[in-house]
């Protein structure tokens, strides 16, 4: 560690010199909280992120406001940042409606939400998977068409609490048809957090075989487990250079039963920057936003980085 | 996952088949709770830890009672376990006398716990790290006259809260004085939880370069800013086979102002078991025994493991 609070540079062999980050925690995060937080705290959320150095903030979802009464605000929101033309602000889009929404509002990247089981696609989209796929064919082509840059969200790829494991060439036949749909790149979920570094590897392999390169897919971990940052460093091993992360684990309450986070985008911030890894972020600056959130959400935030680092200026 | 709560089994290449894990909850972890346990919960503690499948469960220590309260009860909880022949149970030794209290209870492992790091060794051993060493090597002569195993403890091999970095040669300076006078092992502390693969392995490097094989070196890392576990993947990588760790992660309070916390045994053991790589470990009962030591020092466990799979069952 440097006197500056930071690790110190040790990089290692045949790692990417640069990763961007995914910062998830404005829509998955605050999707995800207890505490809904008002348009005017997100804006700010939003702008302190991109000051931070953040260059691609998923901003809100335009899913109906029964279903994410936390982000019932897209509307209000998204012209209040719209202005941050330096950063990339993608929006959620679940259909046709969510994307005429958005492109209304002028989004130039969206992303859908598909699931690799069965058993989450009811839950989460009352649909079966090739029925969720069929809705996101003309959401996908219509966005391609309007020159909108579109993620692919796949929910469950290494487990699924009703269907335990999940098999890969089952991940694989969803990923490979957002692809085919159009998708311009893929963000491979781990929902519940159960994928351990070998299972990423996996994946990642046959993703390869199967025409998906590495430079169009995201990893997306959980920490429920611990196992994220070991999953990230992995994924990083094999090339990959998007990863998301929610700013100081936002989604996942350290109290609550299932303590399903997100990773935590400072705890992320300290291997990459530790691996000389270029982010562009400022880990002070983040994790100042974190706590200056983590008070908005009346609850310490579950980044081990976020409370050391804070605990450390006490 | 799997039905029965675990992870799917999918091995990397290249890694250890089997790993042995050094438990530290007993030693390591109790010392730095706040709450002093009695010796009879410490003895059914290591029970329960061996009959989850642990094989090096380190049991106490043989410092001066007034040093560390908590384990002030040494001579009366050794022999409540040191009929459990099937295990390995080293107690950490600071010097002779501590030495000749062990060997009087009839210890066959013991470890001395040197620093890296000039700051440390004045705040905790009250010596330069010179005279440390020197105190340490009759110690180290002694035991292995008799046939004991000794274990070398390196503190602050990553960094120092005094002292910022750590140059890697001054941690191997201290590394091979330890292996040149007889230890048997030597575990890498990380104790301020500030270090990142790169690091790891840079020192690992330096090590085997400096004579000390990498099959006496066990790795300690701390997941005070979330490394731990990536940094334990990068050194299974390097083909490291012992490595350190706290059933439930004990010893960091997650509520604390500085959880500094050792690297949770059952996040440890999650990874290990998704890969495939053998340690003997029952995760159930040892998350088991986890929150029952929890409800014994009234507070959660910081594993993000054991939260996970005792909520599961409620």
């Amino acid at each position: 560690m440097t006197a500056e609070g930071l690790p110190m540079v040790v990089p290692a062999t045949d790692l990417p010199a640069r990763v961007r980050i995914h910062e998830v925690g404005a829509r998955d995060g605050l999707q995800n909280e207890q505490r809904t937080v008002p348009a005017e705290i997100k804006a700010e959320f939003i702008r302190r992120l991109a000051d931070a150095g953040l260059t691609t903030i998923e901003a809100t979802s335009f899913v109906h406001p029964r279903w994410v009464p936390q982000l019932a605000d897209a509307e209000e929101l998204f012209p209040m940042v719209s202005d941050l033309t330096e950063v990339a602000l993608p929006v959620l889009v679940p259909n046709r409606r969510g994307l005429d929404r958005a492109l209304a509002l002028g989004a130039d990247r969206v992303a859908v939400f598909a699931s690799a089981t069965e058993s989450f696609a009811k839950a989460n989209l009352n649909r079966t998977v090739d029925e969720s796929l069929a809705v996101f064919e003309p959401v996908v082509r219509l966005a391609k068409d309007r020159g909108v840059h579109v993620r692919g969200y796949v929910s469950m790829c290494f487990g699924d609490p009703w269907e335990g494991a999940v098999p890969l060439h089952q991940v694989a036949r969803v990923c490979t048809a957002l692809k085919d749909m159009g998708c311009d790149e893929l963000s491979l979920g781990d929902t519940i957090g159960v994928a351990t570094p070998g299972h990423v590897l996996e994946l990642l392999n046959l993703l390869n075989e199967e025409g998906v390169p590495t430079d169009m897919i995201g990893v997306h971990f959980h920490d429920t487990y611990g196992q994220a940052l070991a999953n990230t460093y992995a994924a990083l091993e094999h090339g990959v250079t998007t990863i998301d992360a929610s700013a100081g684990g936002l989604g996942g309450c350290p109290y609550a039963k299932s303590a399903t986070g997100n990773l935590a985008t400072e705890d992320l911030v300290w291997m990459l920057q530790g691996l000389g890894i270029e982010t562009g972020v400022d880990l002070g600056r983040l994790t100042a936003t974190s706590v200056w959130m983590a008070a908005h959400l009346d609850r310490p935030s579950p980044s081990r980085t976020v409370r050391a680092l804070s605990h450390k200026d006490q």
